[in-house]
């Protein structure tokens, strides 16, 4: 086999998580596998329904909420990019020091984005502002389906790729995560950026592929998963990473009923128990389709990749706690229940890497 | 309104319909919707299961336990191209005048593609014998999805165009349907070919795009729906055909635990019983959008597409009946139940046009 049977690396971190609302049964069910899978700190997305999380009060009441459920866990805060936002808004938000990043959706992309971006030109002073605090923007990076401009799941990130390049232009200080890098093409648009521009990369997008959420709602997410070799591509962002890429896993939990339930199957595949034993499977796979060289996996690039690298881009300390991850560890359960929700974690009934803390 | 309020056309001819195994729930629910259509032929599909429809003497027994469920509708058979079958099946079918053509179906492609074609190769003596009789070859035209070999449901079409070519090439007499046309690479490539090789088109590809299956299991369909580009070439296919391209719905009744049950979702929309609605719906959008030109979808081209190229192209007489297709006819149900079984049509719920017979 080519990966070892065990790896003992620094506490990972999860820069793009979606916990729900807290207090609220997802986030019950949720929020205590993040240690679960050997993560201590979590980049909190802030796209909750009915009103998402505009202000560094409500991030801060969000943060106690969570904290009331797994205090053990260091949760970064973010806010959602929205007209309200102010420039004092940004500043408050860096002297809060809770709140790290302003996540930016574009309009219509993906799940609670009705309230997002059209355009950037009239965040321009609040971007200005996150440039001279520090406070990190954080892109949904996709354009919207459009069919007059041949825009479809498939090269929505793709067409996205020139927005990116406008604001690392505009704002050259401006640190900017890509979030759920999906394409071989933003793979090397990232590379071309100074280290202020990175990229977050999930652990089902190691694995997955168009045909794989084609007939299965539980793989089914936004960005689209797509081809091989947009697949290739990331798994080599992985190991080769150097500081451009980190994990985030994007995990999104859906009760049962929104991905089988009547009507439109909601996009998030739910990853966050098992997070890093799905990224060491994808790479153990990618190693045997050859799409791996053997020798890249290496304890250093690992470490990088689930812990130091993220955090020193958020400028939080590095972990003082190790985890230690061994194959086979654990089966996936078919589903997580409780408080009237079921959520179905990806990969369910598989044998799993289990990460425990030493 | 850029389309008429009603056309009065030759009874239409379905060139690609699934009508699952006779007797069974899913046919009886399923056959007496082709006249409510407007249609008074159907090409039946072979792939039935467990055993697909390998002899004459079996299709003439399925065709028989069609005609039990609606005696009025024209069923023409086909057989499964399976190692089973010898050229002096071919001749038999031939002799039968029930059985017009046998499918391929890449092994693995599709819904019941387990006793598929690997490589026509072995099949030589067969489509040669074809070839004499003419004998139609109907292909599912997308190769295996494989990693190895960068294909997806994405481009498994495009890919296996050269299979086509090939086999035009082979057999320059052989009578051959690219069925369920998806992209405008198909289209040019049936353009090119001689009056022997001809596509047909379902009614949900002239509206679906891949967003609309990405988070509707009722429209996941193998080939999958693609781009706006490969849209906007299937629907002037519709309407400049001359004879190359004609209706084939691939209407794919599942029952709903195939679509949202546990496991995963079932390939295939199902369109009977709105099966000119719906191309009628598809043109009228696609001249909204300036895909296709106002002037472009005349009663002829209508006719033809709906009518007399597939029934020349088979060699069957032509439509004497006529039917009157009139806007907002009718209420398409959410969805079609009985035996224990049920079924939801494309576009649930939408006003569609009606097809009463004159």
């Amino acid at each position: 086999m080519p990966l070892k049977d065990s790896y003992l690396l620094p506490a990972a971190a999860d820069m793009h998580v979606h916990l729900r609302n807290a207090p609220g049964p997802i986030a019950s069910l949720v929020t205590p596998t993040i240690r679960t899978a050997g993560i201590d700190t979590v980049f909190v997305m802030p796209n909750l329904a009915p009103r998402p999380v505009i202000s560094v009060d409500e991030a801060q009441e969000y943060k106690r909420a969570l904290e009331a459920i797994d205090p053990k866990v260091n949760y970064l805060m973010s806010l959602y990019l929205h007209d309200s936002i102010t420039p004092d808004e940004i500043r408050k938000a860096k002297a809060s020091g809770i709140v790290f990043g302003v996540k930016a959706y574009p309009k219509g992309a993906t799940t609670n984005s009705q309230w997002g971006v059209v355009s950037f030109d009239p965040f321009h002073e609040v971007l200005k502002a996150m440039e001279e605090e520090g406070i990190v923007l954080n892109l949904h990076g996709e354009v919207p389906s459009s069919a007059a401009d041949g825009v479809t799941v498939m090269n929505a990130e793709e067409r996205f790729l020139p927005t990116l390049k406008g604001l690392v232009d505009k704002y050259p200080k401006l640190k900017i995560v890509l979030e759920h890098c999906t394409t071989a093409k933003a793979v090397e648009a990232i590379r071309g950026f100074g280290e202020n521009v990175v990229g977050t990369i999930t652990s089902h997008h190691l694995s997955l592929l168009v045909d794989d959420w084609s007939a299965n709602v539980h793989h089914y997410c936004k960005p689209s998963a797509k081809s091989p070799e947009d697949r290739s591509a990331l798994l080599n962002a992985v190991v080769t990473s150097n500081g451009k890429f980190f994990l985030g896993t994007d995990s999104a939990p859906h009760d049962i009923t929104s991905k089988k339930g009547k009507g439109n199957t909601a996009a998030g595949v739910f990853t966050q128990p098992h997070a890093l034993g799905y990224v060491l499977f994808a790479l153990e796979e990618g190693i045997s389709r050859g799409d791996v060289a053997e020798d890249a996996v290496t304890d250093e690039a690992l470490a990088g990749f689930f812990s130091t690298y993220g955090r020193k881009f958020y400028g939080v300390p590095q972990a003082t706690q190790k985890v230690l991850l061994k194959r086979d560890g654990e089966t996936i359960k078919e589903s997580l229940s409780g408080g009237g929700v079921e959520v179905v974690p990806f990969r369910a009934g598989e044998k799993v890497w289990s990460a425990e803390w030493v």
